[in-house]
């Protein structure tokens, strides 16, 4: 069954979200849109976290900051009310999850930054666009994560591995999908590893460290991209006094097309 | 005749500047390593700035930042002191230039942020390498660059309209450059204007705002890249209390081969 909200305008699904009559995945909606990924810290951390992102742009890449205090978008989606546009957001304090809600307008402070970051839904929409599998979207589960032995470039309280996501494939497909994602730095860009796990310190491919195990078949092998969740398992490590991020799958939708993100 | 420090490494040139032998121009030293722009910012104006330079990728590809009043770099030259390894800089007060050193550790600050920002010597490389020519290294002249009408993404106390740099080719050598530099967005990347000049605000391109004037051969189309001078022009405006960069010509070399800077 097509998602309902498939063909609609970004500015249409938001508003339909704001006002309530969306809630949850956003996956599927506004077909050929880029989504994105949301981590909301006050303005104390920010400067660390924006560091972070700029020292590790394949994990973290940022589609937009917003300026301090500024609820608005004005780049990836012009008009969105950040604080309404997404279906689902969590609350951490001190690195705790202390709730969960439809809107964080009430919560709203006036050091508040916003940072909006990639997410791989814009590349594999390219790779189904070459004829390369997404086994995750083929067996309908959430894409494998692991974390690795690869560390992050620190900045200030903001360190860790990289958090990497693993689809299967060829190695002909494998080096598609590389010159694919090469292409599209904005979004994770190319793998940064193929073939054997234990190389990144994965110790077994079959038990992922988050997401679902997907199959892997004879004459297939694992590949490896830079992962969104990067970010966020640094955040929850440096436990600040407040974040505010989206619910799993709970992304805001934005105006920039996924074949934008292209170099 | 060859630069004598054509084939020294980085870290021996950067030496050698530190202990006042080199003074001057870097153009030339260090084959094959990446040079790169300096800009230094109190940490008051450091966060708007950070702001501006990921709002404007293309003209402000940011290579390394500081931590908050570290001298030592630690990415892109590892073990340099970007207030002693760069042969001349400038400080600027309140938007006015107040004096010219070859060391400005006496000037240092608690709070000061370095930004080094890659530069288009690295991609003049890359095309000279692929047989494009570089006309103004033909004709032994600056690059001639032009103020356009395309606006940058303010952020905070900076805003300004893209400085461009203007490379005259064949259209063919245009399409090839254009690949070429499209694999490169960490040194500005894909050239951002094509052919007439006054698309872009450009009222006569034999008269540049910076740098020289360069012949254009008939057959061939002036191709605009962005251009590190944005970020500068930017700063300049804004006129922050301190402000201390690279002087012209005289810039970071960096461990960073200017080949690793491809997608």
């Amino acid at each position: 069954m097509a998602n309902p909200y498939e063909q609609m305008t970004p500015a249409e699904v938001r508003a339909l979200i704001r006002e309530g009559v969306i809630r949850g995945n956003t996956s599927g909606m506004c077909a050929g849109y880029a989504q994105a990924n949301l981590v909301i810290l006050p303005r104390e951390q920010a400067w660390d976290f924006l560091l972070f992102t700029q020292r590790n742009p394949a994990p973290c890449p940022v589609l937009e900051v917003s300026d301090v205090g500024e609820r608005e978008l004005k780049i990836i989606a012009p008009g969105a009310d950040i604080a309404r546009d997404i279906p689902s957001y969590r609350i951490y304090e001190n690195g705790v999850l202390t709730g969960e809600y439809t809107d964080v307008s009430a919560f709203w402070r006036d050091d508040f930054v916003s940072f909006l970051i990639g997410c791989s839904f814009s590349f594999e929409a390219e790779l189904l666009e070459a004829g390369i599998p997404v086994r995750q979207i083929e067996e309908g589960r959430n894409v494998p994560m692991y974390v690795t032995d690869i560390p992050c470039v620190p900045a200030g309280i903001f360190h860790g591995n990289m958090v990497v996501s693993m689809r299967p494939m060829t190695p002909g497909e494998a080096i598609r999908a590389t010159a694919i994602t090469a292409a599209m730095p904005r979004v994770h860009g190319k793998p940064v590893h193929i073939g054997d796990p234990a190389q990144i310190g994965i110790s077994d491919v079959s038990k992922p460290d988050f997401g679902d195990s997907v199959t892997i078949r004879p004459g297939e092998v694992p590949v490896f991209w830079p992962c969104g969740v990067t970010p966020q398992a640094a955040v929850m490590a440096a436990k600040p006094p407040i974040c505010i991020t989206h619910s799993p799958g709970c992304m805001l939708i934005t105006d920039v097309k996924n074949s934008a993100l292209k170099n």
